[in-house]
């Protein structure tokens, strides 16, 4: 089978997706609130569900505040955590629907006629929120930074310790310029026909 | 704040993003497998937790698969996946560990280490096939191609339908050319500040 061509040029294809990589260890570079600000403004375009938008980000900066990170972080994510330039906790916002009127200038009703309930809100701000958190760790890539996403916290720990009980963490993201030996051999990934079937 | 300029060269960053927009309406042109086959080895690369990969992508090829596939689907989104080019319902593979020992060689005993029970696949399934959903939402993207995600259908009805017990939905995407009057205005985003906070 012939591969057809992406209109996606070939050095995009390289930053974003074939030679980007999981980086575990980071230069001392900072990583600035104007690059954030870049990366965001990219990425807020992606889409959810009714414009839901409902990915939070904290940015944890201060000292103390990555210390009390890390006493959540699994004990084989914490070395690196703490060597990152700049370590982001990305979370679902479960109180979304407040924000709906301005995301959804023409139906701001959806905000009572589908998003009423939590249960509802916190299945959906999940699911939408996961995507945005995709698109971000692309946009960091696209900044020609590296990004070491992790989910081994303890969720709930995390979550009292820099949240509160509107916000359920989804990640949390190492981000800087790669440093020596970043990361691991690249890993096999599934063959097209044990991923795509056809019915 | 000035805007800290990105890696990614502009063409890139409107072709994913910036002109990237939700397709309602398509050309009656064909999407081919060689297509999606090029998408698939692209976002085949997007990060997942231990590279679990537990995206499954369904292509709604037969005119009778697609009749059952619509009567599962939300009245709203009904005409348009009726007419779409090519529908693909995405999943996420509950049973994702048994393909763990080809996708981690360096440790193939994560599978019983850290998978072995259903209801921790199933959480970790739901994460991971969620980010790989963005990312081929990206990568139809990236093939010129315009998408049209959806959420909106009977999740249980279409599990039972299309899939086994094995398999969650997640989302339908409608995938072709872009055709007359194919999106709506663009809706406001969240600012900087509504997203992003520093602690």
């Amino acid at each position: 089978m012939s591969i057809h061509p992406l209109a996606l040029d070939a050095a995009a294809q390289r930053l974003l997706f074939r030679e980007a990589r999981t980086a575990n260890a980071f230069s001392a570079e900072p990583v600035t609130d104007e690059q954030i600000q870049a990366i965001y403004d990219l990425v807020k375009y992606g889409p959810t569900a009714f414009n839901q938008s409902p990915l939070r980000v904290t940015l944890v900066r201060s000292p103390e505040a990555r210390e009390r990170l890390l006493k959540h972080m699994a004990e084989g994510n914490r070395a690196k955590t703490a060597a990152a330039p700049l370590v982001a906790v990305l979370s679902a916002d479960n109180e979304f629907h407040e924000e709906l009127p301005q995301l959804v200038p023409h139906y701001p009703q959806v905000k009572d006629d589908f998003f009423g309930e939590r249960p509802v809100r916190e299945q959906s701000a999940l699911l939408n929120a996961t995507l945005q958190a995709a698109y971000f760790i692309i946009g960091i890539r696209a900044a020609g930074l590296g990004a070491g996403p992790m989910t081994g916290f303890d969720s709930d720990g995390l979550q009292k310790e820099l949240l509160d009980d509107d916000h359920t963490p989804l990640m949390v993201i190492n981000i800087g310029k790669p440093g020596e030996n970043p990361w691991f051999p690249r890993s096999p990934r599934l063959a097209y026909d044990q991923a795509v079937t056809t019915v």
